[in-house]
């Protein structure tokens, strides 16, 4: 199940699917599968005119997913509609699942969420994970994800998968972690320290939390560009509904775009990248606070508080921002840009500074900026989700491995 | 024939087709002419194992082909060869062709390309486009563009489609130039200037350029940053051997990245755009020449002869791509940079400079800068491709339409 769940992932819907007879049925149990998840519950026949196949397809595939347990049917629908009563089809709250796992500079976490896309079980550990070496850290990952699978097997769930979001870079290989900075970690391949029983996934904080602002977050477009914080800033580009991940998969580095090219040096080598203005801590150090517990918290309290250098701090982050995402709104040409993470928080500081400068440098309408809903729940919820969207993409492999 | 063309453009092989039998038929024609195209000529049975098909439905996929025109047989293979003597297919060097036009701020082009992908027919006209009305600049390329079409006629061509490459921004429609400062255009719908019986395709010239290096490029890779002049500074991107667009179409928009927030206003609106110091008149200026004629003509000569003014400022333009570049790369992390178009010509003396900004400012190793072999030649000849792509992307369309 390592391969489907892997290569589903990058790929959307069905893409790497080849062009067979039998890569068209899995295609097919796809469509089904999303468009019951999304617009269910649902008749077959409704089914089969949102997908535009016949109804005696659409039975066929049903039939194959009901077999598979990924679909259920509830029964007659209520009386009073038009037409011939038909069976309800619904993903049910049983069965598949997948697990959502988040290394933080200062937590960790894990969830379950069901094949409906609700979470149903949740783990969390708060403590500074910053220079402690990977073993000890993974190990009280563990415990965390065998307490949320006994927990969701007591509702009825498997997990088909395990997702880990952290704060670093991650190879293609989708295991390897190459450069955690802030966790002091370069080149840790979590696949040897993590259970192995299920098919695993590592991506970037980001990444994921960007993930899930397309899944989940409300009126997100598909074509955008995602901000967010923890230390660092984290950066994400999600093109026609795809993360665009990049050759070595580094895509989305807002972080070390320069803003002003002579300006402080900075830990990748360069000078005045975005980083040394509106990083938590460059905006900690801007404002005269020790950086300590939760930075966010401090930063928005203070800010609230009407604290004139914390303000100011938060302001001239926003002015960083605003220089950097022009340039990548010219490169990119996205429909928005949603702020995410712990800048979701200080939103109300940096967004008037941020788009003035934005409207300043961009010839016609600039581009809108909004605030995610999700904040720093995304990366959690995004790599959970993403095991769960492998099942949707490709539920054959499912079937095939129950 | 209008929707096939530019339809299949933007969404690559056989992409937008349905997933239906027809739609796999139709994918299927694709990958025989992809295939007998890039390493014909081949016999039925070498592009049936290419393609993963079996001999007799590559037969029927052959035999429609050859019936519309689009592919031919060489007669029997030479013998000599292991196995069944075939005959062997080829594309052929008449019937369907690619007319590519560019709308330059100095001159006119045109161009008819073969399903070979050899240019047939070619048309040019020196003279500057500046500030004249769209009118008579598109009537004269109308001039050109029949001229063309009747030499390509006498060779047995077909025009299929007209690509227009142009120096400014067009909107996702394909037609309207919505904005070329340095024609001094605005909202221009070229369908209603151009002659009518052939599908149009108008484009950005960079994007036109960075296909060409795509497709006609040395050992170009799929994920890539295309950096070109004119007068202006163009860009675009390449994703997984896909063209990014953007929302509106504008992306690629290099030009405009900032590269010091507070340099020298632009007629963007913004300040210290990259365009400021590496744009071919703010090169010129620089280095206290006149903009006149064949800018980089001159400004690659007097570099030549140990002009100081003149490497100064080239070295400077390289700092600021390299800055600006810095980045683009960050955010994309592409496989390479290709400097193209009027920067091919710059780059013994604008690379340097451009290379040592990128590596000062990237973590691990810099991402490489190739320059391109096409040069300014790239924008007419991805525009001829472009239609010669559309027709190898769905071949149904074309027998179809004929």
């Amino acid at each position: 199940m390592t391969a489907p769940l892997h290569e589903a992932h990058p790929a959307g819907p069905g893409r790497a699917l080849p062009d067979t007879q039998q890569g068209m049925r899995r295609r097919n149990l796809a469509r089904v599968m999303h468009t019951v998840s999304a617009e269910g519950p649902l008749s077959r026949a409704a089914v089969a005119s949102r997908i535009g196949l016949t109804r005696a397809a659409v039975s066929t595939l049903v039939d194959e997913l009901i077999r598979s347990g990924l679909l259920e049917e509830l029964g007659p629908e209520r009386p009073g509609r038009v037409g011939r009563p038909g069976s309800a089809l619904a993903v049910p709250g049983r069965g598949p699942a997948g697990l959502g796992a988040e290394i933080g500079v200062d937590h960790l976490a894990v969830c379950a969420v069901d094949l409906r896309g609700e979470v149903r079980a949740r783990a969390v550990r708060h403590g500074t994970n910053r220079a402690r070496s990977p073993e000890p850290v993974v190990a009280e990952l563990t415990e965390l994800i065998r307490r949320v699978v006994a927990e969701g097997e007591r509702e009825g769930l498997t997990p088909v998968g395990l997702a880990v979001a952290v704060p670093g870079l991650v190879a293609r290989d989708a295991r390897t972690v190459v450069r955690a900075p802030n966790l002091g970690w370069q080149d840790v391949d979590l696949s040897v320290l993590l259970p192995q029983e299920f098919p695993l996934l590592v991506d970037n904080e980001a990444n994921f939390g960007s993930l899930a602002e397309l899944w989940l977050g409300d009126g997100t477009p598909r074509d955008f560009l995602h901000v967010s914080a923890e230390i660092g800033i984290g950066g994400a580009v999600v093109v026609d509904g795809r993360l665009l991940r990049g050759v070595r998969g580094f895509a989305g580095e807002l972080g070390h775009v320069p803003v002003r090219p002579d300006g402080p040096e900075c830990v990748c080598g360069g000078r005045g990248c975005l980083e040394q203005y509106a990083g938590e801590e460059a905006v900690l150090r801007a404002a005269g606070l020790e950086p300590d517990g939760d930075r966010v918290g401090l930063l928005s309290g203070r800010a609230a508080e009407g604290d004139e250098d914390v303000r100011r701090a938060l302001r001239d982050a926003g002015e960083a921002l605003g220089i950097a995402l022009t340039g990548a709104v010219n490169l990119l040409d996205p429909e928005g840009v949603v702020l995410g993470g712990a800048l979701a928080g200080l939103a109300p500081w940096l967004l008037p500074s941020l788009e003035t400068e934005l409207a300043r440098r961009t010839a016609g309408p600039a581009c809108p900026v909004s605030v995610s809903r999700l904040g720093s729940e995304g990366p959690l919820l995004g790599a959970a989700h993403s095991v769960v969207r492998a099942v949707l993409d490709d539920p054959a492999a499912v079937a095939a491995g129950a």
